[in-house]
């Protein structure tokens, strides 16, 4: 920290992104990146993007926002696109946060909630999730602060229902309540349909998991016009062109082949679930995921053992060495081939260990 | 706004960007882009980079930060890349003030740091320019704020010396200066250099204008690494994947070609010259530019009238209807031909005036 620098970050504990080895090539399953390119089509947009670069972007994403609307099923002025989820993310704790607005999510969720919350001087609890990592909605429900919350949640996978949120959405509807839905489209069921209902929602996506474009960064936000527009007032506060032209593209030509984003995800469900099985076959406990990942841990193994062990046979999962998570580790789905690799390594690691664990 | 919306940006006014016309072909001198495509380098990496979106980008921006390094003629550590040069800049407003650390800058200046200090609570002076639009730099010497100057400055084109930029560093080693050089490649001299000799100097500069990548968003600063340590932890609290690797590929490619942007500058600069002669020849005042634009006004034309006729006529250039500019226009400097059809219109329009201004 420099003597320049402000005071009131002080304090602060900046989000650490999952690892990107550099060098050896990796089986990588640390980041929960699809293991599909994107559609050509997102490639042909983007390469006539290219062409045009010396003008500005569209600053309203016009074009993007229309059609991402339209595969929603919510008029455009319900849309607000951005420089991946996590700055439609950092937008909420901004807008509808402060010191007398506390930011509530659970103990187990997604890292930056609480590095968003300590940006923005935003008091915030955590509320413990249940042992079984489920979310206790009677907690959430009593509370009046704003909310945040991964559905499915991450790192566990598990999902609340449609009619929970509603009871969160009734439960207090003087507060914003944000829906994250990153990983919605494994198994999971998207509350964008209760944005027509209800003026306290916000639902935000992302173009990295599902739709294979983790490197363009494009998220985006849907709720009613209302709060898309304070969420714009601070866009243009901060960055007008957040979405550069080549993303906008790419975005575009994603959404002009759902089916191809469909048929993945269904690879990556059908292959989650034989994972889950050989783990469970290999004594493993595992978490039921609706996401593109696993949770997962093994009596007699440690997480970071475990986490080593694979990375040392060229396999990346993600470990996180808090209390609570310590024991397990993340597991991206993967190709098919990857995950034999993944199974392989995991056995061969078992097998190591003095044959005490199989 | 909403009833949800945080009271603390009930007086926030987002910047406005400049006119993105639709439907009709405008000669688009307005946002100060640049008329020449970006190098097919720059092409070529950002197709390449499209091939495999699904992957995060590399948060660090390694390959592209040591090439700009190179080009910019300092060490690694000394360079952060960010989404546009507006992501530096607010970082700056965000690391570098707070309630007791204020911010000054011109009157007449980039109109984002004023909605910088508004987003951030940051309180700000604002300091008159001279009547003829030069900065009064005895003024800034005297302040203990943390400094934002545009330089060359937007929209009067003029530039301070770097012996006055040492003076503003040595007056008060105690606060940071940041030189935002947008427009620096069109003929002024950039501090960078002096980022060896000084601990509290920010450079920002941007592939807005010079490298013509506004439409990628592509921006940086140059400081010690003790600063671009303090930008590092607001980045990574922020949005650690700030760049989309097609920019950073993009732009990577566009640093491999810097003899098309330097020839680009070149183009410009003679373009520059030939236009500031004609308007001078048709009666404009004209502000004598280091940029890519030029600020005019002429007696009996009011700013207004010239540029709605101009719009008439398809061509497209900035006005402000601020009380100390509403007489000027800010005439972005297009290719050739763009500016013979300008000048062209110019023409018209003041003999359509009745003849009274011919």
């Amino acid at each position: 920290m420099s003597r320049f620098f402000s005071k009131k970050y002080e304090a602060l504990t900046p989000y650490t992104p999952g690892e990107q080895p550099g060098g050896r090539a990796f089986v990588k399953l640390n980041t929960n990146e699809s293991p599909f390119p994107p559609s050509k089509k997102a490639m042909e947009e983007a390469a006539k993007a290219s062409e045009r670069l010396q003008l500005y972007p569209d600053p309203t994403c016009k074009r993007l926002t229309e059609k991402m609307a339209e595969v929603l099923g919510v008029t455009p002025d319900k849309v607000l696109m951005t420089n991946g989820s996590d700055e439609i993310l950092n937008f909420a704790f901004m807008a509808f946060c402060d010191k007398e607005h506390p930011a509530a999510f659970a103990d187990i969720t997604y890292g930056f909630y609480q590095v968003f919350a300590e940006l923005n001087g935003v008091p915030y609890e955590q509320i413990p999730l249940n042992g079984d990592f489920t979310l206790p909605i009677e907690k959430f429900l009593r509370l009046p602060h704003t909310l945040f919350i991964a559905n499915p949640n991450a790192p566990t996978g598990l999902a609340i229902s449609l009619s929970d949120i509603e009871r969160l959405l009734q439960s207090n509807p003087d507060r914003v309540v944000v829906i994250d839905e990153a990983y919605v489209d494994f198994g999971g069921q998207s509350a964008v349909g209760l944005t027509e209902k209800y003026d306290n929602l916000l639902v935000t996506g992302t173009f990295s998991k599902s739709r294979s474009m983790a490197g363009a960064r494009l998220g985006y936000g849907v709720a009613c016009p209302a709060l898309i527009n304070d969420l714009n007032t601070i866009k243009y506060s901060t960055n007008p062109y957040n979405v550069n032209a080549m993303t906008a593209a790419a975005g575009y030509g994603m959404l002009l082949d759902e089916e191809y984003t469909r048929a993945n995800c269904k690879r990556i469900i059908a292959t989650r679930a034989r994972v889950k099985e050989a783990l469970e076959g290999l004594g493993f406990v595992v978490i039921p995921s609706l996401t593109n990942f696993l949770f997962a841990k093994r009596e007699g193994l440690s997480g970071m053992d475990y986490y080593l062990k694979l990375k040392e046979k060229g396999v990346l999962v993600r470990h996180f060495e808090t209390e609570r998570l310590k024991d397990f580790n993340r597991i991206t789905i993967g190709s098919e081939g990857e995950m034999d690799v993944f199974l392989k390594a995991t056995e061969e690691i078992l097998k190591e260990s003095e044959g005490v664990l199989l």
